[in-house]
């Protein structure tokens, strides 16, 4: 259809899902012709303008003052070093909730399970599951459970939804901001960045892909390569606390390549990411070196952007270092107005564009 | 371990998931085991002490002024008479909200799509999506779309959770309920019914249920029996503009014969079914005999069950059966003081106690 990602094929492919260009093809083509278009006569509850809808596309959605998210987990294997499933579902719903500027007040656990599955290990599960609840301070406050015969789920599948309320430490975030620019909108979204911002990394890139790939393959990797999965809340809480923050993503699915071409592409941007400021563990660099994956297109799960005014930037990083999840944070890169896209200026000095990753080099990481 | 119903076993197995006293045992034994125990210490959340939480198990979850609910739709197949996973995600959602007494404000979508899925059929899901949503007035306002390789679903598996606040209609509602009796919670709970109050069901029974297992199994029954998959905010609006609606609840998986035994045992009452008050298609009824099963125990996708004062019973009837999806409503039975449980009166006379059903007669209607 003279489109440049076309989703018009006959069947769904893996790279549909993969978090890139072709599952932002389908969304587009099969999805949003549907839902995208959302008439406020039809549905009352959009009448507000301050709500952030569906075709936005951000991690969560926004109506009245709830923050909404939703994320199917069908990681495999469902236990990996550092993590499984199941704090996967907690970390990767509060994260989706955090990044918006939300405080989250709840979870959803919906599970589908496959007759046969061990139930030793559904209760190891739910009990990883308790665990980063407790580290978030994040209830599941509601549930489902689904049983399915023999190849209906391949083991376990989990839904969660979050929701949230605005954080008490937005607004003053917020006034902080604007003392040296302006933000036009409440929230912490995708398309807030402009030229002369800084893109604080809150730590190393590819860990939780490169666990999984190594545990699914039995890969041996140089060290031991531990999943990063882990509830972000805190770490956002104090860098809303100290000010300036204009926009936060989480770099799941597709890495930071894929997550900041969204933030370049909604705020019709060009982001200049520095290689060499890029932090990342020396396993996981060896590995991708290995495998000849970009470590930037590598599924991160207790990761956040972290994009603020430049005059912030270093209370910012401080701030956000003293948590345990935000000890390697760095300033990676900044927003610029000159170009469009995302750059990379490499290590020796050359300048490539990263462009979002249209397939996934590990599927099901998440 | 000495108890009626153990989940105590190695493995899962598909009446785990049948909405019966078996997966009670698993939620309580596994699930609630981690989950159930939420200290507000930990969970900030939860300080209100008008929250619904986890471990009340009703159809959805109050945290402050927000009604959330989830449930996860393995329907197999994903088409059958009347309808398909795509209106069954969110009439199950929306209805799960309403019978709290909520309004819905939003539903998310997240889905599981299983590699060589076509497209097309992903495209008649996400229409009917979209026509149940405009039908109910209550849009899609976030989603997730995975993709896993072959057999890691079978076809598409989907989640909806959806956020409501409390319905307008709710406190002149409770006005007219207190004219007539005492009631605690402000909330449509299991847990609201008293003696004297009578039971109203929105329609037939079993069609769902009967046009899975007919699609399924290619059985022909007397009739083109369509599953009842509708939306229910509507009638229950009207309901609740009537005024002295007590408890709702949906009678999903495990028929009505599940529901009111958990309001009966919620309630700490019993209720009184008459056998030939309950409306049956002729179709349903004769498949139901033709394969020994029991009506009451088949899940219904578009009915509710609404417990009322007496005094308002007939005018609550009245207004539920200006709606299509109402027009079969009737008064099926009574709340009673002097009996646990609920006891069917048959139709020649006798009576016979309604057990929760342990297992599933039919496995994924939804």
């Amino acid at each position: 259809m003279g489109k440049k990602f076309s989703s018009n094929k006959n069947i769904i492919k893996m790279g549909h899902g993969a978090g890139g260009s072709l599952m932002q093809g389908l969304i587009h083509d099969v999805i949003l012709k549907y839902l995208g278009d959302q008439d406020p006569a039809v549905y009352p509850s959009l009448k507000s303008k301050n709500n952030v809808p569906l075709n936005a596309l951000e991690d969560g959605s926004i109506i009245g003052d709830i923050v909404f998210t939703t994320d199917g987990h069908t990681v495999k294997p469902l236990f990996f070093p550092g993590g499984d499933i199941g704090s996967l579902s907690v970390a990767g719903t509060v994260n989706d909730l955090c990044v918006m500027g939300a405080q989250p007040l709840g979870l959803s656990l919906s599970l589908i399970i496959e007759e046969g599955f061990p139930i030793d290990e559904l209760e190891r599960i739910i009990a990883s599951v308790e665990k980063e609840c407790k580290f978030a301070g994040v209830p599941i406050i509601t549930g489902d459970t689904k049983v399915v015969e023999k190849g209906g789920v391949d083991g376990l599948v989990i839904n969660t939804s979050g929701i949230g309320k605005r954080s008490p430490f937005m607004d003053t975030n917020i006034e902080i901001v604007k003392k040296f620019r302006e933000l036009d909108s409440p929230w912490m979204l995708d398309s807030n960045l402009k030229s002369g911002d800084l893109i604080i990394l809150s730590g190393t890139v590819g860990d939780h892909g490169i666990s999984i790939l190594s545990r699914r393959e039995g890969y041996s990797f140089q060290g031991d390569i531990q999943s990063d999965v882990r509830a972000l809340n805190h770490l956002i809480e104090n860098a809303l606390e100290t000010g300036g923050v204009v926009s936060m993503k989480d770099p799941t699915r597709g890495g930071i390549a894929n997550a900041l071409n969204e933030m370049a592409e909604k705020s019709n941007a060009g982001i200049l990411v520095k290689e060499d400021a890029v932090p990342i563990n020396p396993g996981v660099k060896s590995a991708t070196e290995m495998l000849g994956l970009d470590p930037l297109e590598i599924g991160n799960e207790g990761k956040v952007i972290i994009v603020a005014v430049p005059e912030m930037a270093d209370k910012i990083l401080e701030a956000i270092r003293k948590k345990d999840e935000g000890k390697d944070a760095a300033i990676i890169g900044e927003v610029k107005g000159d170009f469009q896209g995302v750059l990379l200026e490499t290590v020796v000095g050359g300048k490539r564009y990263i462009e979002p990753p249209v397939g996934d080099p590990i599927p099901r990481i998440c």
